[in-house]
């Protein structure tokens, strides 16, 4: 009998035109999909013939040693993320919980990233050196978020804010521009990217001083330039040093 | 008649299979596809009827006048990247080399970026907030580098290192692994990742006081790891906070 299998595959922004082919060929190869019901629900009738395991917002551990279990039984496994599975995903926490289980084997397949699907977006704001940086504070102390968000500013990074902002943390976007505000000008351009490869998908442009006072909701992805970064036919574009 | 039209399609880290749909049909759909010759070599099989327009190295600023000349023609060109467009890649020329032609729509379609792909074949490195730095002083000067080498190791950033050496730059890693080392500790999960999504694909973990006296060449990325990376069962895993 071959090892346990579990995929942990990224969906990238959106529905089925946003995955790549290979993630698409985990699914298909799958026989449960496991993952955070809003997900399921974007692929369910596009693989309707697999098993779903689904279950809600918070339940990350559970979901990952329901996915174990399954695996464990002999059902090849694929734990679904939004984006890329790596980047604010289910990769790591699926590898943790399956800690004690070194015969299962676990292929991580990549999706778009937030920070990448939104910059198409809005042009070409992280062409060069970027961080990415969430300002959710459930998993990470604010301190530590702060501390970033004063280091890559203070080396004038272009960033990507994920989770920009909740109902419990409507002022961290607030805080976030200020620290930034203390290193860089608040001329630089910055973007919001609703819904991104969704529907409704929309964006603006702003400054990081504008955007200190801007709302933003939790569907949103929010990136910064830099001091090189400009505006150029209506899009947001980081020049990288080509002579033109 | 319609706006001309320039998609900049990223092509993931190797062929068709790690390409997203979108990035499939944008490139079905457009009637020229241009690009470094290394990367059009990769999907010219794939797209057999399409006319090619492909360039050497550092042509980038000539090769993206000469998709502009093709698309005011009225034909639809697809400017192809490796990873994606908008990391390192075309996107951001492409939209400068346009700035004086507003009317030409400009369609940004991404990839997966190296830092991704590499870190879904580590495993799980790149799991919270991280920095892509490239270390190739063609474009960046090399004071600005170490200054986000710095600062995104003082702030505990895992970090993504693009470029890690060339012939004429064989020493930057080292460099690079100085300044790091000066802010976190020595025994740092750190991995090195060959080929990635080609053939040949190759991963190795070490510790960034190892990394330091390694040698990669220039089809490898780095990813470096920060305080709470762990190896798990062989993989590089950057734990998020989660209680197990």
């Amino acid at each position: 009998m071959s090892n346990p299998k579990i995929y942990v595959v990224g969906l990238g922004p959106g529905g089925v035109e946003q995955m790549t082919q290979r993630a698409i060929k985990a699914l298909q190869e799958c026989d449960v999909i496991a993952g955070y019901h809003v997900y399921i629900k974007l692929i369910k009738d596009d693989f309707a013939d697999k098993t779903f395991l689904s279950n809600g917002m918070r339940k990350e551990v559970d979901r990952c040693k329901l996915a174990l279990e399954e695996a464990l039984k002999g059902q090849t496994v694929a734990m679904i993320s939004s984006g890329d599975a790596g980047v604010y995903g289910m990769a790591g926490i699926m590898c943790q919980v399956c800690k004690d289980h070194p015969e299962v084997e676990i292929e991580v397949v990549p999706g778009i990233t937030a920070a990448c699907s939104g910059a198409a977006v809005l042009g070409a704001p992280l062409i060069a050196d970027f961080c990415t940086i969430s300002l959710s504070d459930l998993l990470t102390p604010w301190e530590k978020i702060e501390k970033r968000l004063d280091c890559a500013s203070k080396a004038d990074f272009c960033i990507a804010l994920y989770n920009p902002s909740s109902i419990k943390r409507h002022d961290y976007l607030q805080k976030a521009c200020d620290i930034m505000l203390k290193n860089q000008p608040g001329t630089i351009p910055c973007g919001i990217v609703r819904n991104i490869g969704r529907e409704g998908e929309a964006y603006e442009l702003t400054t990081l001083a504008e955007l200190r006072d801007k709302q933003v909701d939790m569907f949103s992805t929010v990136v910064i330039g830099n001091t090189q970064t400009e505006v150029i036919n209506g899009r947001m574009v980081t020049p990288r040093g080509y002579r033109l």
